[in-house]
């Protein structure tokens, strides 16, 4: 998505190796107008699948999810994160491990809001390891929900999660596709062909 | 706001004498449309004023000040919560006493987002004793900013939040303004009238 991607070569800051700062857009100040587009082009991009419900984690993945719901006219489900494990039974749970922060969080969803009969898109703002996703992905399957697709904001091709949710066979669409970090720079995908 | 008055009646639950759980379409599962009918509500009651960024606290404030965003074709900043007080040079911050955990949190929002230039709109999706406004109003005093006013979608009027912002001369709108929980259900302060 054009627009994004000149976002985050204006905006967003290269931190070492591997990180991107994009937090005057997307993660601590939002550019609602740019999320209401990227909700657009979500829904543009999964229109052929039947989807009855969004779900994501918070908090960064509030603000996408909530104008890919707008655009589908569809529920926006986020899991809640809690730093011990808590289980219940009106609750889906589970963990996951954060690179970033080198601990692991849990997540859960209320029974009540996930089923059989969904048909799920799973939007998220970061693709890197992926370990948001996979836990998201593990709570769909213990509510015999089916999963539609997964839409990323930014995926970061280099680091695992593309590939682990390729190899599942599932369509994954991201608005940005870096492919690296060159000299405090974002290299897009598509500028390497 | 007649639809989400509507919506609380059909959907929102009252536990015990003070706890009003809308977690099917407002701080768990989220109604997109309905949260965009409100952003609109809240830019039709703000619109003489110069609004220039909308602030809220993570995570059931950010679907409602997004769309209120969207509206206003402002930034939104959410702003974080830790558990411990971490002062850093680069963050405003503030300590917000919880009366539901009954634990203190601190918030805080990077610097480069807020300034003496800004005109602010405070959203949040209840207002009961107060304390995470006056977080935020607090932030907003430190970074010399203008606050322009605080925009609640549901207020339990008979709980001291709004008699703090009133007696602080603040224009407060609130979406739903509930007098009393009655025989497990919600009285709205116009249906006493």
């Amino acid at each position: 998505m054009r627009l994004l991607e000149e976002r985050i070569k204006k905006d967003g800051q290269v931190l070492g190796q591997d990180v991107l700062k994009v937090d005057n857009f997307l993660n601590h100040q939002v550019d609602p107008d740019l999320m209401a587009a990227m909700g657009e082009e979500f829904q543009r991009l999964f229109k052929d699948k039947k989807i009855t419900k969004i779900l994501t984690v918070e908090s960064s993945g509030i603000a996408p999810a909530v104008f890919a719901g707008l655009s589908f006219h569809v529920p926006v489900v986020f899991a809640r994160k809690h730093k011990s494990l808590t289980l219940q039974d009106n609750m889906y749970s589970a963990t996951v491990y954060s690179y970033t922060k080198k601990v692991n969080n849990h997540i859960s969803i209320s029974k009540k809001f996930l089923n059989a009969d969904d048909r799920v898109l799973v939007i998220d703002d970061f693709l890197a390891n992926g370990q948001a996703v996979e836990g998201l992905l593990s709570i769909i399957e213990e509510a015999g929900a089916q999963l539609e697709g997964v839409g990323i904001i930014i995926e970061k091709t280099f680091q695992k999660g593309r590939e682990l949710l390729d190899q599942r066979g599932i369509q994954v669409e991201s608005l940005a596709r870096i492919a690296a970090f060159e000299d405090g720079q974002v290299v897009f995908l598509d500028e390497n062909k």
